[in-house]
């Protein structure tokens, strides 16, 4: 039997971190917990005693469909890092005591790195000081740069997105007969991990020859073989589409975006704000080649397009919730959640637990060696890989025109 | 009994310009042609006599299907603009004799504003010098600015993008538990009608405030009365989502992304490439009130992703494809289909034809009557107008995770 647990969301959100949420609210319940709290606004707002019961909008299964078709953070979301354990005890004994308070056992706090350094200070925290109350991390990210784990959930909508409107993207440039083609590049989310802007190689399909170079962070950017590599792609081809992170940097780490616009604005996190490298590289392309150029973000949309999310991503969201919660019920703590590939074809991912303290802050990237030897491709390892993270639709219930969401009042308060 | 006829597509694809490309096959062959072509990239290729014979994608019903599903311009397009027939008679002559020489007794040519404008003349021309040859126009913009019709195909298909897209932009934003709320300022096409911005008004709905302010090319932009409605909704909001048209403009018509960049490129047919206005308004917020902001271009998306195009405007322009054959099949020549409303409520619409004169090179705008008194908002009239468009939805076949496309391989010949 399950006591009182909570749940909250944090970081960036991404399509399917709400089947997270279902997954720890209908484990939860079957597991016994009397009642399922969720957080409002994550850590910060749990910090305010902000919490809401789930109750009110998921005992009815068909709240449940709808928040599995909701994007963004239902229970809203926080940037808010904890505050190092020496110095800050009280903001510490803060989280014990609203758990106290509402008689929670266990706190699931769905994320992604930052997210993760929360679960593990809370639980050092809380073991060190000899207290019951215990953390359990669900990961979540579209970046996909959380280690241990085979993947993270909310990657693969992610990346069927981008796969998605990449085709799309395609098919209307190579639609012109122009005797010069348009050079589009598109930018795709990724500060240090290429992941997302990798799944640009899944645009390629029998109906699709895709995108024409993909530039990842793991690869040092070079203005000079980027050039090259359009002037000898326009010579041959009547519509180019280039894919790049918003993370490329030249080999000293200058980010593309900070040649071009002269700075940077920088996060709670530190994390430098990266956008803008397309549009500068277009613009670079039309002054030195006379092209036509256009210049693509998919900006948010990438992590909050629900409407076209994986269903399998949905279902190792909402099984990495689930998991949670048996964790918490074999009196684990200071653990996260990860995903155990069995098989790519066919697919099958089963999950595991996994201590934080190897996971918190380590970033993942995309192995070298599944990149091509020119730099701007992917082999076809990573389609093994990625592909099967795409496969499958959710789709929503629309009303009206529009797709239906399930919206907590309490984030409007 | 109808003799061979050719349809081809004309300036910026929409997601359903292929559904009328369906309808007029369909119609064509139903009245007897024995060949129905398609133009390789409108009249541009078909001046170089690029034909294909569209019973190699379509004979099997699968095709048409299909056909529906793919966004882009299936047959390719062109932004070729016809020269004056005076002095240019051999052009003209190009077009009658690559229709002899296919037997071809009607041209059907899908298109905006630009393209109708070739219809007419083609028409006027054999119309006057006694040639058989007939030419009819098929409506199709984004943009939905033609006259006389109710609407334009593939207006409702974008509009159901734009309104899915903020909805999901939305959520996304406001999940953030900030005390100051994040600016996110989104920029929608359209150079002098607002209808594809005006769209964003149906993101309102039981589950979603909706957008927070409207900027349509109609109402003269003011940069002081801008800044004061964003730090009015700044200081009572948590999230303020805003769109704008990339045509917004100064009362002396000097547009705002011209204000932003200093210069504008022009394309053949000496339209301004407007792009940017979203992206100054958002660093000039940012600048001149310390909040964060992000600026959302929906560029080539908006026209291209027809895995969310809306079932009411892919049967809009079957039908106006099949109402064109329609036409030619009465001996019809120099008329464009045009949609006509019934009732919106249920919504019910035929077809009708209409003189392509009384049509080509007049642009339609959001009527200011529709526009709020404040000049940033739409009223009741206008989501009566809009929201039977965006009803329903023609589902991808999805493939291996991504939506499949009928390619028509004479385009990458």
């Amino acid at each position: 039997m399950l006591g009182n647990v909570v749940v909250g969301q944090s970081g960036g959100p991404t399509a399917v971190i709400n089947s997270s949420v279902a997954g720890v609210y209908v484990q939860a319940k079957k597991m016994g917990a009397p009642k399922v709290f969720g957080m409002v606004h994550g850590i910060e707002g749990f910090l305010d005693g902000k919490l809401c019961d789930l109750d009110n909008y998921l005992s009815d299964s068909i709240g449940i469909e709808l928040l599995r078709r909701t994007p963004s953070a239902f229970l809203g979301t926080c940037r808010y890092k904890m505050p190092p354990i020496e110095g800050h005890e009280d903001v510490y004994e803060k989280v014990i005591r609203v758990m106290e308070e509402n008689d929670i056992e266990v706190m699931f706090y769905i994320g992604g790195n930052d997210s993760m350094d929360t679960v593990k200070m809370l639980s050092d925290y809380a073991t060190s000081k000899g207290k019951k109350q215990r953390f359990i991390g669900v990961p979540k990210t579209i970046d996909n740069d959380l280690p241990i784990t085979d993947h993270c959930p909310g990657y693969g909508s992610a990346a069927k997105y981008i796969a998605t409107s990449l085709k799309e993207i395609i098919r209307d440039n190579e639609s012109f007969g122009a005797k010069k083609p348009t050079v589009v590049v598109v930018e795709i989310m990724g500060r240090h991990a290429g992941w997302l802007t990798a799944a640009a190689a899944l645009a390629k399909s029998e109906d699709c020859t895709g995108v024409d170079a993909i530039y990842l962070p793991e690869v040092d950017f070079d203005f000079d073989a980027f050039m090259a590599k359009v002037e000898e792609l326009a010579a041959t081809r009547h519509s180019v589409v280039i894919a790049v992170s918003e993370g490329i940097h030249l080999a000293d780490g200058t980010f593309v975006c900070e040649v071009g616009s002269g700075d940077a604005a920088v996060d709670a996190f530190g994390h430098k704000q990266l956008s803008g490298s397309a549009s500068y590289l277009a613009r670079m392309i039309a002054g030195k080649t006379g092209l036509k150029t256009r210049a693509i973000e998919f900006s948010t949309l990438q992590r909050a397009a629900s409407h076209i999310a994986s269903k399998t991503d949905a279902d190792d969201a909402y099984h990495s919730g689930r998991a949670a919660v048996n964790a918490a019920a074999e009196g684990k703590t200071g653990d996260m959640v990860v995903l155990k590939r069995i098989s790519s074809d066919p697919y099958l991912c089963g999950t595991d637990i996994y201590d934080i303290h190897e996971i918190a802050n380590v970033e993942r990237k995309v192995p070298v060696e599944w990149i091509t030897e020119d730099g701007c491709g992917l082999k076809q390892a990573f389609i093994d890989y990625a592909r099967p993270l795409i496969q499958g639709e959710i789709l929503p219930v629309f009303v009206d025109g529009t797709p239906r969401h399930l919206v907590m009042k309490e984030l409007f308060d």
